[in-house]
């Protein structure tokens, strides 16, 4: 419960006096447990100083929440109960009704007017930055599951190397690398993007038909979630041989990759990360064709803070986790993108996946 | 532009005078275009009487939205302006200072504290309710996408039958059918359920490692989107025989299927569709075996109105579209299952997915 305390805390300084938490990936951090709520209501009350954190849910989800929920005050409503009249019993309840609320930026519409409704003297905050600062620092165990997820991912993209040849297609490598990952314990595939020749030289490309052919590049970028917790991972592979300006563009992303990768520790700040990797690519005149920043925060989210990029200058502490991915695309040509995920230690980076990245020709 | 006209003439009925449209599912709806819109802020504000529709987005989505809105008036923000601005300047300029906005109840906080801050005579109010009843009706053209979606479904779980055979996995045939559906034109495939042996008695089961037995039932629920319209179809087979009571239960299933889509016709009520259902398999002895609803609505969601389930008092009217599923559960044993799509129309139902339900021992 180290995380409430430290929410808690924040609500002291920052004069809201009770957070309500709603949204699945939050619900999930403070409890240990969620519930799908975006059609009917479920969430969190944290009350800073009254009392304890109360849960919130339909019927149908009450076993799941006494099961699963670390807060043991579970409230529920059936189908045909009105779930505003709950949610107003229980902040006056817990004695909240001129409370300031901290709520989430992307709380849906109807349940804030459910909750402002509760009582005429509450207000209401939006607290996101709260609830980012909090999760973007991640804890030991967080960290063990990024690198379960990692690793596989990992082996996803091994059995992806070893499908690969030519006139097999791209969604055929991709369903390898999704089966791989789920067979491994992988709890979902939320995208495996595998693209081949010309494709490959647009970052936002979907897989396709296309059939892989002798010369190609092959550029695989794969996320998984094990634990709650994602990976996020890409690499780049030539069919039967590698040019010698594949060669030279590939050495260049791994160069600028490995720099970006040195730059990180704590105390340095998020767009260094960034301006590392840029500086290398730039320096081989590539510039211009490096059209995405380095990289995003990773954790129950795919994207959350803090974002490896320009004008970010959010300070790197120990424990937050994101993704170093350089890439260079030219386009009717081919495009090299790799991607590793680490976390902040004191003094360096601690990569989290483990691949090999040596330029391989298949 | 029908969609929109309708639109006003429920704001002019009902005292709104201007909506602003928010999620991707309404703006895709309305403006045939849509704009990722959770992180940063993008919509269409649609005044009922002062002027034409008008789309904010993201620089990043200008081009797109250009090219595909059907809405002609397009104002961006760039990364380093202030959407809030700009809304603000948009009230003032469609001159709804003073108005009464709809929203849909999914509108993120975030984005509703920009809209009452543009002018402190704003109203809100949730028209979620409006959105749903335009968007239950389809259209000729909505109806073939939906067809098309159905047929390609029917495509995959084809492939997944001939796919079928001791020893084989669930994740295998699943693959084998997402496979064969992205290969024919799907989308995206948002779930692709395989239960075989006992696994099939869960109507909220996941696709596993386990392997096809002799003697198994399979069943497999797949959903896939084409042209942005959801088709969600199921079909439950057999491995080598079917036992006596394994056909007693596929037959009850089979036609209390039939029955509730004898009863459709536009005037009936979306209750009296699951009420057949559910007497059919009452009569036979298996009604506490049937756990849910007999169907949803479907659409450019998955789960939208209207609801066939006891209690949706609902009138049925000609274009609205759903499933018809069926299904008897046998914790332990086995479970069956047989869904398909259909659009009302005035006398009957049409179907919308084509695929044999016979009893199928592979």
């Amino acid at each position: 419960m180290e995380r409430v305390e430290k929410l808690k805390k924040i609500g002291r300084k920052t004069g809201i006096n009770a957070f309500l938490v709603n949204s699945e990936k939050n619900m999930r951090y403070f409890a240990c447990f969620s519930a799908l709520a975006i059609e009917r209501f479920a969430g969190i009350i944290i009350p800073v100083e009254t009392s304890a954190p109360m849960v919130v849910v339909p019927k149908l989800e009450e076993e799941k929440a006494k099961k699963y929920s670390a807060f043991k005050e579970i409230r529920s409503y059936g189908d045909s109960e009105n779930p505003a009249m709950l949610l107003s019993q229980m902040v006056k309840e817990l004695r909240l009704e001129k409370a300031v609320f901290g709520v989430e930026g992307i709380l849906p519409f109807k349940f804030y007017r459910m909750l402002v409704e509760c009582s005429p003297k509450i207000r209401i905050e939006d607290a996101s930055m709260f609830f980012s600062q909090l999760r973007s620092i991640k804890s030991d165990e967080e960290l063990k599951k990024m690198e379960k997820a990692a690793s596989i991912v990992a082996e996803g993209i091994k059995a992806g190397i070893n499908f690969i040849k030519p006139r097999v297609s791209e969604l055929a490598i991709s369903f390898q690398i999704e089966k791989t990952i789920k067979e491994n314990g992988g709890e979902s595939v939320p995208f495996c993007i595998v693209l081949s020749g010309n494709n490959s030289a647009f970052p936002h490309g979907e897989t396709s038909n296309r059939k892989v052919r002798k010369k190609d590049i092959v550029l695989m970028d794969v996320g998984a979630v094990y634990g709650g917790y994602y990976a996020d991972v890409t690499r780049t592979v030539f069919v039967g041989e590698a040019t010698e300006m594949q060669t030279k563009i590939y050495e260049i992303v791994v160069k600028a990759q490995e720099a970006a990768i040195k730059t990180v520790k704590s105390s340095v700040k998020a767009e260094e990360v960034d301006i590392a990797a840029r500086k290398v690519i730039e320096d081989a005149g590539y510039g211009e064709y490096f059209t995405h920043r380095t990289g995003h925060g990773l954790g129950l989210e795919v994207h959350e803070e803090p974002y490896i990029a320009l004008g970010n200058k959010t300070v790197l502490k120990s424990g937050m986790t994101f993704t170093i991915e350089p890439g260079i695309y030219l386009v009717g040509k081919f495009g090299v993108r790799i991607e590793d995920d680490i976390a902040v230690s004191r003094s360096k980076a601690r990569l989290l996946s483990n691949l090999s990245k040596e330029l391989l020709v298949i």
